[in-house]
């Protein structure tokens, strides 16, 4: 056998053992067997597009994250990102990755045609946003925020604004950011202290220092756009006195071209875990008091909104990165444990004789990338539904009607899911994919090690997993007074009056009603707990809540793909891959229902339970040192 | 606030924000609160130690961590290993650092004075093998391997053996390894192909590469000795084919000094995830054969019982390291939390203007607190646990008793859950502590992400923990008949009678009794499965069963110091850290008792629920690309 340590990198990802995988066939049944995408296509407002084109793009976008990115990512994170001059450098061969990518048309996919894009479905975005997070995590945080940053221009802008900024910042010329956090103020935003001088131009002198900025500086683009958080002049206190920003780093004259320096600097970078090809850097504004900046739009204190809207497709964003570092190190772990030969079958483990088997032969093995499998396109599904129900929004054409609400409200009670459950989990599918690598899965030889460290962060930026699972309970579960999360509801106990009796699932849709019962009887409780004026016990329980919610949705998901599956593999011939991907289908939903559904009820058990110790211990009792 | 990422790493140490800590009041609680170590000191075999001695070498243990191997920690991860003219070249600091430890006589506490040890009891070295590789978990692998190497040389070796070598290998003259693993064989040993050769005057000729030998080189030492399991001519196959050799990298002359260079090379070090300061090494014996090794005693093929008391203590000091690795990380997000101010407390959540507070005030921060509190200090316990049993077993001095049979079973039982639970929770804790940090913990200026870095491979090195956890089902359950698990669920059951009244814990104990009959009744379940040949679900079962085993142990141990301080606490006056230490164990085990020890029974339900979907579906359905 031949180590992957004796080889280079460059050799590793040509013969394979560090090559970015995707499974293509999973994405294609999300679209046209499960969520029947191609009802809205061929029609405005996706008239352009067809089953056809999707697919190719699909496998267009797979070439491009195997052949451009992904090549690009252990060099990256081995090379890192360093200020040079004052001005980031990213790792070789990003610019090109960079200029090929603006090139392709892949950045920009699902933004409207004015601003260059292709007004591409969500749901085709969310998949091709997968392969390209999940080849290389950390250089497509750089196109990613600039997308973000852009929406947010394009959305609240005014027509002169979007006729600067927005295409620019969709087609490469420019970066873009999102400059929230202060060194005093992480998940706090509403502390933050960057001020914002009205000048005489009807412009504001922008002041202050920002950390945690990804893609702050780099050179890749000539200009980066920030959009920059700051209090005006007797703003009031808290997140309702934030204005937004347009800060760019070399200001623009009046005919669009670059000007001088706007006097916004990057003292320093992040050295961390991992996304190491990504800058995370510290800007500061207005050092030299020249940094102006305009406000985006025409009103003041508007900041917060604003923001959220960037906030929430990032917070989706990062559901997908979650998804796409946990989808990669499962297809690597597939890969290594049908290759690796260790030990022998467990039917003849008395023999040291025995013929040497792959590792995929051993039940552990086995057991941990069903595991894997289930979590990984489970939580794909949850991100496609999620991406689905924007499309049915966008399709709705703001009629404002009942139809729109109910798929507007699943986006909403979705996002802090997505963003939570799927971070959480690719950081475990990551820690089981180095499991099955054994040693080898530590070295950094195999691509697992990295991607257990580019997805730490995951659960942390675009606001804590504990903070999401506040916005789940605080406010999304009572949105529209409850309407949302009882439609969720409602449409998982129609799957499960439509199959309890379903001759292979029966047993697996049972576990899947007690999970929902127990998720419906929470509601019940939390909000006992807010009259009683017990709202300190909500963060002891919510984590725990997002989660059970959160496999919920996969179980019922996975096994909504069984049944189809069911239904199809009847006219497919034995031997055909369609075959074997029916047979997945069933037996991650099979395993799913059964290993982790019952340990719903178990979580809705103990946070019935009711244990306070963590509130009414006192500080001093963690540790008397 | 002043952010660590403008402190050079030397003034992080010095601030605090880098440092070792270890809450030395919990060892003491242990050692003479909750198992009463007092009774075996200043007697045979412990004669010349009382319970001051024992205070005052954790004392100076920890001034030693915190002094010479922590401040290395950081520094020696970022420099990391190279091999410099074919020797392996460790971090700064390292040789001064293990000059220090071996003068002040702390790598070989627990060996015999014989061997220059100092005889102390395994619950005092339990104890500051934590510190040590808490502060340092790289470092203390080099003394690590070599002390574990002695003992099998000083166990097994010829009178001659033991005088040339074992002394040497525990005062820093030499170093030493434990050579097991080859490219083709990694946890299958008994495919190993290192050949011995035996030679005219009674040694053996070697010849094999051995993979990921920790400390196979370094300029620490005068010489490593090497233990090489290898295959005599006509051996027979598998692991009862193996021989133990002795291998030094520098031959020894009969005058017992260094001779000429024994074809001993390491061509290559692993690039890892952590552990960075620890050499990972390929070693190759015999390229120009030219290798001389000598059989550890007088006869082949005994080598993999004699590793085997190697990889006893190695899987126990993996436990260790555990524990060690998650007990600094928890003690630093402590810090963190009660020094970091971020948002305002929940109860003025509405209001921008309420105070900043510290994050130890948020509701969810304290439940991470306090369920790393409780994991750690739970696993700590058990680990002591075995360490006591081991004292036991030593003061029994061979007298071959049911005493004796009773708690070296006890540490047969307990080795596989000491290895496997404590690595598991390692790494979770330490992800915890990184979210407890927020963005900072990504950051490579707080020690969490090292931390979390270096745990990953605990779960996985000295046999993998799917391993241990078959260790435990197919071999440690049945032990003595059975009598080595009754024993220990009857020691549960003891402490279920004695306190299913008491005021405070009744609800925690009922959960404990839950988890108790749950554990009781797989003993059943497996014996089934093995009589009716269905073996192949045992592995899908093992490590769950692992799980209950071990949340049983800690539940328990943690519940027992509860009621130990709940006894004790009365006496003491308020405001005396001893009462909040009597109120943090209260809490951690209260806290256990409601949140872990529920999913005890879900894993019950689980497996007896006999989910066999792993092993039924075809290679092929994992994916079909």
């Amino acid at each position: 056998m031949v180590r992957a340590n004796y080889l280079d990198q460059e050799r590793a990802v040509s013969t394979g053992i560090n090559r970015y995988k995707a499974d293509l066939r999973d994405f294609r049944f999300l679209m046209f067997e499960q969520f029947g995408v191609e009802e809205l296509l061929g029609k405005a407002p996706y008239a352009n597009w067809g089953a056809e084109e999707c697919s190719m793009v699909l496998d267009e976008v797979y070439r491009f994250a195997c052949e451009v990115t992904g090549p690009l990512n252990a060099s990256g994170d081995a090379q890192g990102c360093r200020i040079v001059d004052g001005r980031v450098k990213v790792p070789d061969g990003y610019k090109e990755a960079w200029n090929k990518l603006y090139e392709a048309g892949w950045a920009a996919l699902q933004m409207p045609e004015e601003f260059g894009g292709q007004a591409a479905p969500h749901t085709l975005s969310a998949l091709t946003a997968e392969m390209l997070s999940g080849s290389n995590p950390a250089f497509n945080m750089y196109p990613g925020l600039a997308l973000g940053a852009a929406e947010v221009i394009g959305t609240f802008g005014t027509a002169r604004q979007k006729a600067t900024y927005t295409k620019r910042m969709l087609d490469g010329t420019w970066g873009g950011t999102m400059c929230l956090t202060e060194p005093q103020a992480g998940s706090d935003v509403g502390s933050a202290s960057t001020t914002a001088k009205k000048l005489a131009d009807g412009r504001y002198a922008i002041k202050g220092t920002k950390i945690f900025i990804s893609g702050g500086d780099h050179d890749m683009a000539d200009n980066v756009i920030h959009l920059v958080l700051a209090r005006v002049d007797d703003a009031p206190a808290g997140t309702k006195g934030l204005s937004l920003f347009i800060v760019p780093r070399m200001r623009i004259t009046d005919d669009g071209v670059l000007g001088v320096h706007n006097d916004v600097h990057v003292p320093s970078i992040e050295h961390k875990m991992g996304i190491n090809g990504s800058a995370t850097c510290v800007v500061s504004f207005g050092d030299d008091d020249a940094c102006i900046g305009e406000l985006v739009g025409l009103v003041e204190n508007h900041g917060m909104m604003q923001m959220f809207k960037m906030m929430n497709g990032a917070r989706i964003s990062v559901g997908i990165q979650g998804v796409a570092v946990a989808s990669g190190a499962y297809l690597n772990a597939l890969d290594y444990a049908r290759d690796r030969k260790q030990g022998s079958s467990i039917k003849s483990f008395k023999d040291p004789t025995a013929p040497r088997a792959t590792i995929i032969e051993h039940p552990n093995v086995r057991q941990d990338l069903l595991d894997m499998k289930a979590r990984v396109e489970g939580i794909r599904a949850m991100i496609f539904k999620l991406a689905f129900h924007q499309d049915m929004v966008h399709a709705a054409e703001s009629r404002g009607d009942a139809n729109e609400a109910y798929h507007q409200g699943q986006v909403d009670l979705l996002t802090p899911l997505v963003k939570a459950y799927s971070s959480d989990q690719s950081f475990r599918v990551c820690e089981k994919a180095i499991q099955v690598h054994g040693g080898m899965g530590f070295t950094r030889d195999y691509p697992v090690e990295q991607a257990c460290r580019d997805s730490k962060i995951f659960s942390i930026y675009e606001g804590t997993n504990a903070i999401q699972s506040m916005d789940l309970v605080t406010r999304k579960l009572m949105q529209n007074g409850g309407a949302n999360a009882k439609a969720f509801i409602d449409d998982v106990v129609r799957f499960i009056e439509a199959h309890r009796d379903d001759a292979l699932l029966a047993d697996a849709v049972k576990n899947l009603e007690k999970a929902q019962k127990a998720v419906g009887a929470m509601g019940m409780t939390f909000a006992q707990w807010i009259t009683t004026g017990q709202i300190s016990r909500i963060p002891l329980a919510s984590e725990r809540f997002l989660e059970m919610m959160s496999e919920l949705a996969v179980g019922w998901l996975l096994l909504e793909q069984a049944a189809i599956a069911v239904a199809k593999e009847k006219d497919v011939a034995d031997g055909h891959p369609d075959k074997f991907f029916y047979e997945g289908k069933k037996a991650a939903a099979i395993y799913f229902a059964k290993n982790v559904l019952p340990g719903v009820v178990t979580k809705s058990l103990i946070i019935q339970g009711g244990d306070t110790s963590p509130i009414e211990i006192s500080d001093q009792a963690f540790a008397t040192i």
